[in-house]
């Protein structure tokens, strides 16, 4: 590809245009696409989300929740069934109408997400309390016709997601499951990703079309705004009900189950990278890198073979104790390369000349800018860890350091424009609500902390009458 | 689920409903979609699909080809650049037509094959000889809107798949590549399903549309129907020239690429149990079962924890040795657990009540129908790998059993119903071909072996010139 290699746009210069420009040539993702909206996700950015599912798959078997794979189709008709739901995805459903030149007797919903269609074969499925919980699990394609202006990973019209449905006997059954799936499984997640967050459940207004309350993890990016991470939706019995779920209980009743919907999506490869960057591209936090490691040797004429040797040796050690370790003996220099997996974000780098084989010594250069020379390989392990507390530290740091506490409307009118996140009273109205968005210049209402009330310090920012609420406000993607 | 339980149909009696009663009752896939030929595959049958990913995942490693996600749909005009390519897939593609209540001003196309939307960026991407060989696969789902009648697994409208495609600088590594594919990794997977095959270059008329050949695995079904495996496609230079994929070669001239792709889809599952399973239901073969081995724990009043700890404990030993096992400690009776499990294929089940305790031993029943008793625990593995030797033994006989000459029309015809595969001469005419099928009641010519040519033992079995071709036919899925 011949386009001028290594980023040329700092952050602080335009923040989006640098991430542009890191997704791109860090092969990552493509938004040249023939299909606007419709981007494609290149080896590199394809790595991490294969990586991500391998390590949701085992938390997945852990939770007793199963793959599967549902129709991408959905009959019309069945999407109406909960109005809410339907209203929620109308205006970006994808329709098919045609099949081989002919219109079809009834259109087909391309799914925007499966709630619908797995619920029809849960009817099917749920007789007795012994079926419960029934949990399945997708990882698949989803379309949603979204008109605003795409960015690649955070907003385009196809997304790659995991999509997690249960049915319990009981609303505490499907609330537990609620609270494992995001205290436990995506928070495992998350540490992996180094990034810290805040478990908000949204407002009204913003929860899951058919829920009852959504739960998800706000991430700041270092622009300031917010990326919406995964969302976890208790939907109570407003599916069970007109998709006539029941099952006889223990008490020989019959009953509505109640059940819970929650979803991980390619949008987190992009968080990761507005999360972490910096000047130089993307920096991977290693749990969730790739190559943890990439080895490039240094050659000098006469002195090859020594060289290559040992960098065979020392890929072959590493990986057998555990890391994701690439060796780039491709024909170009070393400083391309060097280039190269920092734009990537490969968090450890190791230099092998002729001196490093014959000192018995390996130079090491971290993502995070330290070099060193290690006389002993076993270290390296230790210095990946040392990468990933300090990538979370800095991570909860930042986070923490963004947390601005605000007592009017003007306060966050004036200070709105520093970005992070402003705590702050609401009266729950969603009038209030959606005033405070437009009066602010974009800073929303975010939502309430999840299982962690907070008193209200002062009156509603907007209207001046009691607050019900302490809320997070911020802009977000 | 409120069925009866068990296989009621034998396979001679009616061999197409006693594969709807496994599929089904044995948790592999539900037809009972609302959108007629969508099936759900249910976590037994994904759980066989997601093996096949990894083992796969693992040999494209090793190609040097990558993963990656292109867009699932292709705007109408790209699919007609090439013209045999658009002929070949128009009666079953699927067209978006409509978002959000409104028509698109483009029609998009949901991929029935993903050739021309990778082809468009390949465009983009290869620029020079050392940007060759590029090789990309996806997993994703490809929807055809096949009016025939469906079966699950085998023929339905939408179907996951692994699609590789690659491009290369010359016709030789594209024809390697073609080699590579068949000869190691559809292989090593074909050693995994314990399955023989026929390796056949396919006739023009069912050649890949826009491919210059076509090479495919043909399996037998207990039926003596053909089920087509994977299929590689050569596509010389029919896409890289309508598409403009050039490079600049070593010699400083622009060229065309050559490329070819290939792919395995969740057919092989059905594939699977049509080609192994018994009267009981299914037979997965031990490397791609999910679970290779089920512990049942036979409980007695009072001596439930000896029995509960010693199944714990051989649990964790058989897991320590890389093994994939499940404990079935589920309240439901010891029969209906052994006749689940053997309706679901699982290879080997050990069975522990408090006499094997006592006795430090462990019954053990293979799916084959050999019951043992072990003193030693590390038998297992070497049982698991006698069961899928004996499975490949039987596959191959059975293949090599089929197999019968034909020298005339008559032979083909009054032999057809016994199903397998018919050696005969063609002379290579696509009429002669048509007449074959039609004439035979079925039996279609597949092809030829791929890589070695057979010399013809007499003259065209339908119109008597000289034959150019010794083909296999057969009835096919």
């Amino acid at each position: 590809m011949s386009e001028e290699l290594g980023v040329q746009t700092k952050r602080s210069e335009d923040f989006s245009k640098w991430y542009l420009e890191v997704v791109r040539k860090g092969g990552f993702i493509d938004q040249r696409s023939p299909a606007k909206g419709f981007d494609v996700i290149m080896p590199w950015g394809y790595a991490i989300w294969q990586l991500i599912q391998e390590k949701f798959n085992v938390l997945l078997k852990e939770d007793g929740t199963h793959n599967t794979y549902f129709p991408m189709v959905i009959p019309e008709r069945l999407l109406k069934k909960e109005e809410d739901h339907l209203e929620g995805f109308k205006a970006e459903t994808m329709m098919i109408t045609d099949a081989g030149g002919e219109k079809l007797e009834e259109k087909l919903a391309v799914r925007p997400t499966s709630e619908t269609i797995m619920y029809h074969m849960f009817n099917l499925w749920i007789r007795s309390h012994t079926d419960l919980p029934m949990k399945v699990n997708q990882w698949c394609n989803i379309v949603r016709y979204d008109t605003k202006m795409t960015k690649p990973f955070i907003r385009g019209r196809e997304f790659l997601w995991s999509e997690g449905h249960t049915a319990h006997a009981t609303e505490e059954g499907a609330k537990a499951q609620v609270d494992n799936v995001v205290k436990k499984m995506y928070q495992k997640m998350y540490d992996d990703f180094a990034m810290s967050k805040l478990l908000l459940e949204r407002p009204k207004s913003d929860t899951f079309a058919g829920a009852n309350f959504s739960v998800v993890f706000d991430t700041l990016m270092q622009d300031g705004k917010v990326v919406q991470g995964p969302g976890t939706h208790m939907l109570g019995q407003n599916f069970s009900k007109p998709f006539d779920i029941k099952f006889t209980d223990q008490d020989g009743k019959e009953k509505f189950v109640w059940q819970t919907s929650w979803g991980i999506t390619t949008r987190q490869i992009g968080a990761l990278i507005m999360h972490h960057g910096d000047d130089k591209g993307a920096v991977l936090p290693p749990e969730i890198a790739p190559y943890q490691v990439v080895i490039v040797p240094i050659l000098f004429k006469g002195k090859e073979k020594m060289v290559e040797d040992k960098t065979k040796g020392i890929k072959k050690s590493l990986e057998e104790d555990g890391l994701r370790v690439h060796l780039d003996d491709r024909p170009q220099s070393a400083g391309f390369k060097f280039n190269e997996w920092e734009l990537k974000g490969v968090p450890l780098r190791i230099e092998i000349g002729p001196k490093d084989v014959e000192n018995e010594e390996l130079t090491i250069v971290t993502r995070l800018g330290k070099k060193d020379v290690l006389k002993d390989i076993d270290k390296v392990k230790e210095i990946l860890a040392d990468i990933q507390k300090e990538l979370s530290h800095r991570s909860e740091k930042f986070l923490l350091d963004s947390i601005k506490d605000v007592k009017t409307l003007e306060e966050l009118k004036k200070r709105a424009e520093e970005g992070g996140f402003f705590r702050g009273n609401w009266c729950g109205s969603g009038e209030c609500e959606g005033w405070i968005k437009s009066e602010s210049g974009g800073a929303e209402v975010r939502g309430t902390l999840y299982g962690k009330e907070e008193k209200p310090f002062g009156n509603c920012i907007y209207c001046g009458k009691d607050a019900k609420h302490v809320v997070y406000m911020a802009k977000a993607y």
